[in-house]
């Protein structure tokens, strides 16, 4: 017999990207980061005594909320760490939205919002991009009229690299009456020419919150470990009811800390990947993609469908052809993408060998 | 304004067991075991490159669930490991209850099951244990009069320390309707003379789910590792749809294997607690308190109040007195166990000096 609600039954769940154990795979799906963590966090590591993990890890990882708070110039209660993004995402929900109540967000984004709210047992008001992938004019209006209680925005957007500037944000979120959530999970790689910063928002907002996660810009998808930023009224509910008591260890907790005061390390990072990205989107584009510019770790990349050799070579196929060849890029199967790619920035070996198999693959 | 929920706003939420940083205090108030983790863990630790977090875990910790199938002898399909304890039970409850449905639990227990229940806007249905902290004959029909869907039982109990046995939990989990967790967060430390082993249940009855944890009989609370044992069908919704996409991070996988391989170490620890229990246990009999047998690594204690020194004694004076001489204890302030004391078993050393501590308090 089956014994779990009605809407966790006839929901489907969250598609893992590929995630291959073979270490030779060139991995360009997930939007991992090419270079490993700071060395700090490899000290950090050597440096946890495995006896101190007899006792209870520091329940509201404090030491954690105390660098993040400086580093973004809030208080500490403007800050919560959780168990990766997906804890953040998942407690906004369970708190902010009741069963049957609509959440929204902009179509498309990151296919685990409306797993989320399925699981929440929500209504998904999802809100089409305009043909340049940018919000439309009413966005906010069209979320007040849905009723959403929630609407997530990811910025820089994924899988487009769009970019949204600060004020743009902040006229949706004034008029908007519900929770908006803008995730930030590739924000580390916007130039810093461009200097964007949402951060205070929360200041004046109340119903604001940025998700930042230390799995991309910092290397650590492994570790497991996200923030949010938001006004204190926001996170209380989530850091002393709603989040599990003891949401991250004591490991990952002293990790965090460590990359994040590592912030010298992190931004060489950075403009590795966007000099890597740069290059990584002429090559493309004379290959004969259409590449919109991103800012982000990643690429969305157009592949027009042309016969090759006899055979129909469409983004789906090129897809499964770099697979077989040990390459992983991220194909989605659904409106106004099934004709794009999208390629994680790799290094720049890990490039190369790309931009040769696909070199290889048109007959180029 | 206020963003959340109206039962979230309105609920209390979890109140954490005290956890000083000072690590010259003797804690004795939150089950932590009082031995390291094992040598391999530590090994375990050291063999970790942090260039490997660069990449997203394994998505269901197959090697940990690999080593945990092999120790109960289940099938892999049959354990899902979790972000600790916490994560398991929340997710039981978010998925096998809706808003409104009944939750019941027997009393006193887990303080958090409430808390979780409120979470998921449950009701509570509490079923007041017998006078010898048993579970009344009628619990499974009482069950069903309630409605549950869920329903949650520790064994060993906390805070007593009692034991059902197997044959009690399947009549149990036979006449009840809904899902029966058997929250077994201490069944380390029952003596193996007694042979208690209640994973058979699950290959019989597909309502059952024992949670079992590393923070305790594994010494790594830190560490945040837990999982589940359970029918196929009873966790397939929650492997697959309703937990966090990557629930437990790469370096606790690693630890959390390499510490349930090390099963003689473990193995050891737990006599070593076995042993000092009972000599804690005699030494507080002797000192004047009733002591309950206990299957645990605890012991509950009635403190009969006395005039010592001209000020009343009773169980929460000793327990602050304890407090401010370094020494921590757990004292509820609920119904039945205003008059005791719930003491962890630690180090002989720690437990001589809290014998010491009560002898000086109570004038010996």
């Amino acid at each position: 017999m089956s014994y779990e609600r009605n809407n966790i039954r006839d929901m489907q769940g969250y598609s893992w990207g590929e995630q291959p154990r073979q270490s030779r795979v060139i991995k360009l799906n997930t939007n991992e980061n090419p270079y490993p963590p700071a060395p700090e966090v490899a000290q950090a590591l050597t440096d946890v005594n495995v006896a101190e993990l007899r006792r209870y890890p520091p329940p509201f990882a404090d030491d954690f909320r105390e660098v993040a708070a400086d580093l973004h110039g809030v208080s500490q209660n403007n800050i919560m760490a959780t168990n990766g993004g997906d804890e953040l995402l998942r407690l906004i929900i369970t708190t902010f939205a009741d069963a049957g109540d609509t959440i929204a967000m902009a179509e498309p984004s990151y296919s685990l919002y409306p797993v989320l709210a399925a699981v929440q047992n929500c209504k998904m008001q999802r809100i089409p991009l305009n043909d340049d992938w940018g919000l439309p004019q009413d966005f906010a209006d069209q979320l007040n009229a849905s009723g959403a209680r929630i609407a997530f925005i990811v910025n820089p957007h994924a899988p487009t690299g769009r970019l949204l500037s600060a004020p743009e944000l902040a006229q949706i979120a004034e008029t908007f009456q519900g929770v908006l959530v803008i995730d930030e999970a590739y924000v580390d790689f916007i130039s810093p020419d461009i200097s964007y910063n949402a951060v205070p928002l929360v200041k004046q907002l109340d119903n604001v919150i940025l998700l930042r996660t230390m799995s991309k810009g910092y290397s650590l998808a492994g570790l497991r470990f996200a923030y949010g930023i938001a006004s204190e009224s926001l996170l209380a509910p989530m850091l002393f009811k709603t989040r599990d008591s003891y949401n991250t260890d004591l490991i990952s907790q002293r990790l965090a800390t460590a990359a994040l005061k590592s912030q010298a390390y992190a931004r060489e990072c950075w403009q590795r990947v966007r000099d890597e990205r740069s290059r990584l989107a002429s090559a493309l584009s004379d290959l004969g993609f259409d590449v919109l510019p991103s800012h982000s770790n990643f690429l969305l990349v157009t592949w027009a469908a042309r016969q090759v050799g006899g055979e129909l070579l469409d983004a789906n196929a090129l897809y499964q052809a770099l697979k077989a060849q040990g390459i992983l890029v991220r194909y989605f199967a659904q409106p106004r993408l099934q004709d794009k790619l999208r390629i994680t920035v790799g290094t720049q070996e890990e490039n190369n060998t790309l931009l040769q198999a696909i070199r290889g693959l048109a007959g180029q």
